[in-house]
Parts: C-alpha cells; structure tokens; sequence
C-alpha cells in the first residue's frame, strides 16, 4: 500500500516521527504536502475543514492509508508499527512500545513550550523573560528527568534499543529527540550527554542504519529551523 | 478480573479518567494509593522506581491488569476500552477513539498550562503575570479551536456521543474537560457554553447515566481543589 502522509512542508515538527519510521521501513509513501507545494497544503486544509471527512483530524500530521485517515503522531506510529515491522505484534509489546512513545510526546511538547511557554500566538521575543525560565526550571529537572527514565528503560533492556536488540519506532523518536536538543540547545546538551550514555549510543547506531544515514544525507530530510519544536536561542543555551 | 489502578489518592487529574471509564462500565477494581493511603503511594513510588520492574511506567496514572503494567492515560484507555466496551473492537474504530482521546489529551496539558505556563516547579503566585496572559490566548484561540473541533465531530456524527449512538471513553472525557473547566473559569465558561451546545449537551448526558450519576454522588468522587490540572484562580476568570 502507498502511504499519503500529510503534513507541513518546510519543517520537521511532529511529521518527523512519522517520516523516520516510514524510511527506516522503506515504506512506499508520498508526502503530499512537500510534493505538490501549494496545491498540497491546501489538499492538508482541505481534510482538516471539508464536509465530506467523516472523521476529520484535528491538525497535522496525519496519514491516509486507504480507506483510513489517521492523526495524531503517536496514534499513526500504533497503527504502522506492527505492519512496517518497527514495533511487537503482540498486545503486551504494542502496548508498551506506544506508552514510551506518549512519554516521548510528552517532553515534544515540554521541548516547544521552552521557547514558547505562555502561547505559541505571541513571538518568542514577546515572552522571552518567561521562556528564560521556562527553558532554566526544563533543564533542571524536567529533561533530566525524561532522559534518566530513558536511559533506565535502556539499562533494563541492556540495549542498544528500548526493546533491547529489536528496533521499534520509539527508537527512531528517541533518536530525533536527542538530535532537535543538539541542535536547540548545543551547549547545555554538550554538558548533559555524560549522564545519558546509553541513550546517546541509542542516537548514534540509529544515525548509522543504512536507510536513516541515506535519509538524513537526501534532500528528503528537511533542515533544522527557527519554525519548529526545537529553535536555537543564544539566550536559552546557559 | 479485578484492575489495580494507581494514582495520586487526593486529586482527580489524569487518573480521573480513567476512573470515569471503570466507573460506567461498572468494572471491578481498586484505586490502590486512596485504599491504603501511604502505603499505596509507595506502592506506587516502587512500581516506578523498583529495580525489579522490566517495563516501568515513566509517571502515574498506571494500571496493573494480571501480568499487565500500562502506563500513559490515553493508553490505559486504549487497552480498557475494547474489553470495557467503551470503544469499538474494530481497527479503524478504535483508532479514531484513540484519536479523540489523544486530542483531549493535548487540550489537559494546555489547560493545566493556563495556571502554571512556565513550570510546574513554581507556584502561581511566582508566574502570575505569565499566567494572566496564557489565560488570555487560551480562551481567545486555543480552546474554542479545541471544543469546537468536537462540537463538529458531533455534528457529524449527528450525536448524543462523538461516535453517534454509542458512548465511548473519549465521551467520558470530554464530560470531564466540560466539568473541570467550569470549575475553573466560571464566568468564561457560561458564556462560551452557548456556542457548543453538542458538548454541553453531551455532557448533560454521561452526568445522567446512572453510574455516572451514582459514582459523582458517591465518595469516590474526589472534589476538585487547587491541586489538580483545574485550578479556579479569580484573576484568571476575566
């Protein structure tokens, strides 16, 4: 089956999680909205407002698989784990492969709400006293916290994956988390990667599984910016 | 089979919809930490900290189904809701179910962040201006995006529930959202009703089903307070 993924075309966002599962597995899939420009987002919008869908998503990204129009990250990651091979079939393993990815949503959102802690309608310089905060109590406990509980699942797995030898898109999601918050917060991560070993082993073997390392080095794999979860600011990297 | 069910004993947050869920479908269970009070919360503290645990949940809600430890709400749900029947059995029903819930999910945490917007780790009266301004947004865009994205679902699915005829747990928390919210912000909250009156109605109708009714009579209901993810601060309801 050809997968639809629909999402914003210029970042990498929440979408991500999404495109590094469907390239770890080679899916066939077509990311519509970076395909077709224009024309594609307004395809996006389209299954967002029209009349027609039935069960209409409530924002990006989401993901037509045949009949099915799926959204939600986490919730589109459920469904494809067990058919692309990147999660268990069984109840217990689907399980405990989807609450690891709802926890790893979880900091997504703590991880945005740095640089934008009041709302994201006002400008990062419109609260950047707060987001100096926000990013100073984030770093003092809730990432240590987050990453420790990782690397505790990987010392109990004995690695290198969170399921221990067995890939699952969790893996793929840890991965990115650890490459938004190097290219977010590069001297504060410097400092922290010490106290997560297992984790940064983590990133490094999935940086270097032949379909990711020629995902990352393809046009396909949208530069970091200033438009996504994770932004560079001077002023929060202490 | 009995469920264990482990969360904070003194507030209703996330746990409360979970309990909403075993409380309509008249399940057999125990919420361990207010059974046994300081025992259960350790009990809980070591089945997160406990060098025994394989697969450790990363923070309360939890619950423990025979063998099963399943963290995440939005996942305890997930796992529940077929064998409760609260949710289809189905793949693309369930699916959608799970949907609705993880979008529900993402409005808790930004209802929370009304109050607290820079960190959990300070209290309100040290964010009070950021909060004030949170507060405004939310209630300017953010919410009625998100509670008029269910009044459309309703629409759609010509109600009295989001799914039509049938209640699922996704209708139990969005009785919770409409609940919670009213406790909160009062006064914003009596005008907005009027323009989603598919929720509103909906919730009228899961506070009637009688062991709904029967559980929000009962003592097992846990009042809302200044604890939980609702919290009414008068400066707050403009």
């Amino acid at each position: 089956m050809r997968y639809e993924l629909y999402y914003w075309p210029t970042i990498q966002g929440r979408g991500e999680f999404v495109r590094l599962a469907l390239e770890e597995a080679g899916a066939d899939y077509v990311d519509v909205a970076r395909r077709s420009g224009k024309r594609g987002v307004s395809a996006m919008m389209q299954l967002i407002d029209g009349r027609r869908i039935k069960r209409p998503p409530f924002a990006p990204p989401f993901l037509k698989a045949g009949p099915l129009l799926i959204a939600q990250t986490a919730n589109i990651l459920l469904y494809l784990g067990g058919r692309l091979g990147l999660a268990p079939r069984e109840e217990a393993g689907r399980l405990w492969v989807h609450q690891l990815q709802l926890t790893i949503a979880d900091l997504v959102a703590l991880i945005h709400d740095t640089h934008h802690p009041i709302t994201g309608y006002l400008y990062y310089e419109e609260q950047r006293a707060a987001a100096k905060l926000a990013t100073k109590y984030f770093w003092r406990y809730r990432l240590p916290k987050f990453l420790r509980y990782f690397e505790r699942v990987l010392q109990k797995s004995s690695g290198p994956y969170l399921l221990g030898r067995r890939l699952t898109y969790a893996d793929l999601s840890l991965f990115q988390i650890v490459e938004g918050l190097r290219y977010a917060f590069p001297r504060r991560m410097k400092r922290f990667e010490r106290k997560v070993p297992r984790v940064i082993a983590l990133h490094a073997r999935v940086a270097t599984r032949p379909r990711i390392a020629a995902y990352l080095a393809s046009p396909r794999r949208i530069a970091f910016s200033q438009w996504g979860i994770y932004r560079y600011f001077k002023a929060l990297d202490g």
